[in-house]
């Protein structure tokens, strides 16, 4: 937590970057690839002149930054494509939700990225931010690692409509790309609830609770973060953006399709981890009843007989029974016939 | 789970065909009814060639395909009709929600079938995909089985509306008929409920945990196939498409209200499970009170007379009751008069 | 169950008309009132061939139909009076919830009644329909016993406006009637949770679950046989019907508020019995502390004591404390001493 | 409940005034307020033909009527100032809900007024009902007691803007009091709340239950009263109503934000209310934990040291340790050292 | 509590200026900042008569008032500034809840500012208002304590924006330095649930239950004061206000995403705590069930075998087994098996 800012300092001037995130000492990387629907050109580790002329071309631009913590950067890029200090205050606000801004050049819009850490299973939401303006769409990622490389492979094998598209199309194949995501993180929490819920039932123990506990946490994670996609996008569908062709909008209804898909999957998880809880509540419960019947079945049994056999095991003088030759054998069929009559006792409240 | 997909790899360009859901291994079957009020045509296995001859027919077409797993077939067909690439997308992906998308030359429509296994009565839900033009209706379904001979039938018999009206109205049939098997899918889920709600007050069980935790899963796959439905029917009944006859729209809202029907049964049902869980959990609890109570009625009434008698069983040399003669029958008279005032203790306490 | 029928087999063609609901066996019975501000005329057991005289006057008509298990006759009657197929289908399934249809020729209404049985007193919720046409009123319900007769009473006595309106005002008197019916039976629910709310907190038991059950399921019913209406009657109010006078909507609204506050108590009761089931629970585990309380300070007291008895019971042959005169007053006054140091340890502990 | 009419019985005509409340024997009292911005005259104990003369005059007449059992009075004033016989109906209905209806000649408003027992702390809802038209304002409240009397005061001493608006501005200033009635009794609920929570914490009784079953239904009755009044609020203030001067739309909108900070209070004290059951649930369970632990703890050490004491109490004739020399001091070490590991075990545990 | 009026009694006059809230006995001080785009001038501890000239000077003055105890003071600054005295009364009532009213000279926002006490960790609401005029902005505050000073630093050195813009671009600044302040509260109680989160499962106490308690009581103050500043920041944004430039839109709706986001975050958390409680419930239940099964496990092994030791521990004349050489050796063998056969049961049962 040490190396983290959480939230600015109240009272700073709108427009004061401030790097809002976990601190990662990664080089920050700028790239660019520039298409028409005939020629492609990819250039890595650009410099900020080199930007300048790239966005001068009428080719559609897709400049993509990886790592944000270098402010500087941000800055430079966001002056040289005219963004708005508040879009950059956002771009570097990792905590921020998702959400769309249209100004009169661009329109702006902030995603999550969901990834399942495969070492501990704990989720991570990346903080994207991609910016859609006339034959340029900037993208912004927290960290390193190369996840739109589909994206990338499928503009250099000019595959299905991609590049005679422009950049509104690009935004659409980078969000398309983004949801597909939380369906494969989707699978996978899935697959962890099937297997909560079989260990609740048989054998509900402490650790069981944290499991509950993550999962229900990752559940709050994603809800978090596609709620708000899914305004964005039905307000986009409601034709609010001059930046999105008419002819798209089947492609946009269809990611807005996948985010419904999502959001409701993800509230069906959640019914089901809070079925999951009171099940495990239940289970604990009927446990305990087990416990308790087999304690009080053998407390019940042999309590009353030990004062029996503690009677005769009195030093008075004067104790008939214990002079009397047949005394040991009715104490055993006593104890034998109590012990029966108690069993079957036990058997009709089915406590055995 | 091995031989399942169950979602696209990200990245992927949209309309690409990718079966999403369990694999099967039986064939595609295509079938085709053409008819207008006077005539009936039926052809079964239908070949491409064949179908595209009765497609430049006047008649109505129904075009009947069991067995998605074969994107090829659904392509070949789509590409005949003239559908837009994520409509055939779609089609494959048997994990889609219910949902209809209006095109310029046909409207789209996702069902969801509820099917119980009388084996182990457990709740599959088919996709069932309904594609509306002029002249010709194509439904797409999951598995072999003529789930739709009913309306075969009265086609046969032009029994009815159904040969006056064109593929509106069989539409319509076909809807009807779907909603029609979640009526009778409800109705043995009703009964179940019944008897879990009598066996919980008698004798709560783990097993009867299990049964909870089946019938509520049933209850949210029904809810999530039936409540896009009726965001589906609404939206057609203010009068959003241009495939739809003004005169059927009576019939529409007639299924519309039994949409809402099984909506409101299914929501009521929800409640009765999270009731049926509450009065579990307490019935629980009473009867563990039961335990309980017995098991200190018995440590408190012989804990201390054990406590007595060991007293006696001491072997001190100087214990003058010892000696005492009438010693063992005052012993005998003060155990029966502290188990006499402690039952009339416990009766008091309604513990007895 | 056997004698019952409670869904129409899917696939169907829609009009064919099934009864859905328990089978009874009594007679239908067809009665008219024929009336005009001045003139009143009552037949009961009708025929057919009257019932079509009655409809070519000018008068209001009044005919209505108990028991609606036949569906032969109710055909009949729809074909007069001109009903739609899909009417009479809706007004022989006993199970369908409330609602507004409005037809070219008459507006339908389906009610639900309820109805306490005074024996058990078991809700039951009788299937009302109301078709009003201009001049006439068809009105259906499910068994014998005229619930109307306080109508029928205040139109002999041409008391108030009844008969200076048309059949929209018997309308309104009819559904404010059946509105009132819900007052009263609330007002035994009431009376029942009170009843309840009292013995939870003094003493819980098994039979006190299944009264909660009861009532939960008695407020599950009537809560989804009041809040169609309340749709119902807010669209009415919308001014969406051709059928009512304008002058009539203040009744209208009349009945709305009634509505309205039966909902309301609906909701407030449905708290309360929720509310009921928490104390109930935590009333329980109350009670089993208690018992727990009883059970340790018991066994906390003579558990070390008998085990105190138990060593100088023990047959070692050099026990010194055995020889020892004062050994006995000894252990007892250690025993007293130990008990008084516990006694007021459980007092501090709030125990006892 | 004897001497209480709850419900109208079904089928009475409409309009007929039947009281609906708890039968008092107070007599009905009517007095006026008659005024003008220089003029000011008060009556009491009023007549109908009194009525009549001050209701001819030019001035604003606030006429109020306490105790309303007698409908007779009540139909002769609503005849006197034209109400519509549902308006007197409601009137006399003292269980109807808070509510507003516009006429031609006048709107009616109906009030509960929260009332706190200084005695046992129980509350009561009075009902209030304001009646104004041009000129007039009629107000009936169920009980004798003058609450409106600050008003008449401020109506005396021509306080304010009081006398120099109409009757809107009258009504306006009724509505502001019984308003701020709510937060006087909010604050003593809020109180109570206060004390139960700190209560709940320290020592669970099943007192408590049944101090917070009072409160939450107290929390019951203020949410009845003050959502609809809300509601009424929100539909004047968008301008529905013709007896309101703009000029008073703000004074009005002032009301609406206390009556919305009431609501929000009374639903943050639910939430608490629902906070201290599971706190309490909570604490109930700690405490049976706390007295299973010490019950555990006691048993686990002494029972089986009871039994090794057993053990050398049998009377075998060959059992050498019973002669050996040093077997009992060895006897009391065993039971020590068994003892202390036990309770270093239980320490480890943290179960003391 | 005994120093504090925390309601108007009710029916005094509207507009009369009655301070609700904490007394504290500080003094009240008036502050101006005048300054144009070039110039700026400060002074503190202002008399009414400097105010007069300052208010009517072209300059922007933002006027800080803070303490407001003292009606007097309050009552002369809304004369001169000609404010509404419901505005007045609003100001002196700290316990009003956020809202925005918009007269004719100014608008009028109350806000609430959230506040932890580093001591004990109490969470406090300043109540604070803003009155944005046309060259003016009044900002009272309940304490001193120059929260705004960030703000001033910006104004002198002319930072920003913050000169060239009017009162609206001033108030939206003091409007996001209030939001600021959530975020930090949050990220303090966002800690503090960590904490309790993982607390909850290693050793639930009742002392977990009050931090419990304390941090819901946060989160429903946080929620009462940030909900209706999101409705007023809506309203805002549709363009009610003619205070407010366009072109400050951005900044405002930048704002109201920061709400949003507090908003969300305060649900999370409480989410969260609701899950907390339910981990905290299972786990007591967990530790009681190993409690249970501790005192079982010794009960079962050593209460059958104590009965056994008390049987030869009888002193009938006649045992055969008494006297019999092996006995005793034969007797332990018999005890050491049951334990082990037991031992075995119980771990089959994972009770070990």
């Amino acid at each position: 937590m040490a190396a983290q800012t959480s939230y600015k300092s109240p009272g700073l001037s709108p427009g004061t970057l401030v790097y809002i995130g976990d601190k990662t000492h990664e080089p920050v990387r700028v790239s660019v690839v520039d298409y028409t629907p005939d020629t492609i050109e990819e250039v890595n580790d650009l410099t900020t002149d080199d930007l300048q002329s790239f966005l001068k071309r009428d080719s559609v631009d897709w400049i993509s930054v990886s790592g944000i913590q270098d402010t500087a950067v941000v800055e430079t890029i966001g002056q040289l494509c005219g963004l708005h200090p508040l879009t950059l205050e956002d771009i570097v606000n990792t905590h921020h939700r998702p959400k769309m801004d249209e100004f009169d050049d661009y329109f702006f819009l902030i995603l999550k990225m969901p990834r399942l850490d495969p070492a501990d299973g704990s989720l991570a939401m990346e903080h994207v931010c991609l910016v859609v303006g006339n034959g340029f769409l900037l993208s912004f990622q927290e960290a390193e690692g190369d996840m739109f490389s589909p994206i990338r492979a499928r503009l250099r094998l000019s595959k299905g409509r991609i590049r005679r598209y422009g950049s509104d199309y690009l935004a659409y194949a980078l969000l398309d790309m983004v949801v597909d995501h939380y369906f494969g993180v989707l699978e996978q929490v899935g697959e962890e609830i099937e297997t909560l819920q079989e260990s609740v039932l048989d054998h509900p123990e402490t650790g069981t609770l944290s499991d509950i506990q993550k999962l229900r946490h990752q559940l709050v994670l994603l809800r978090k973060s596609i709620w708000p996609l899914r305004e964005v996008l039905s307000s986009l569908l409601r034709g609010d953006s001059a930046f999105i062709d008419e002819k798209l909008l089947f492609y946009y209804q269809d990611v807005y399709d996948h985010v419904i898909h999502v959001a409701d999957t993800v509230e069906t998880n959640r019914d089901q981890m809070s079925g999951i809880l009171d099940i495990y509540m239940s289970s604990v419960s009927i446990k305990m009843n087990e416990v308790m019947k087999v304690l009080t079945v053998i407390a019940t049994l042999f309590i009353p007989l030990t004062f029996l056999a503690g009677v005769y095991g009195m030093n008075f003088t004067y104790m008939p029974e214990l002079e009397w030759r047949y005394s040991y054998p009715v104490f055993w069929g006593t104890v034998l016939i109590c012990l029966l009559l108690m069993l079957i006792w036990f058997r009709r409240k089915k406590w055995l």
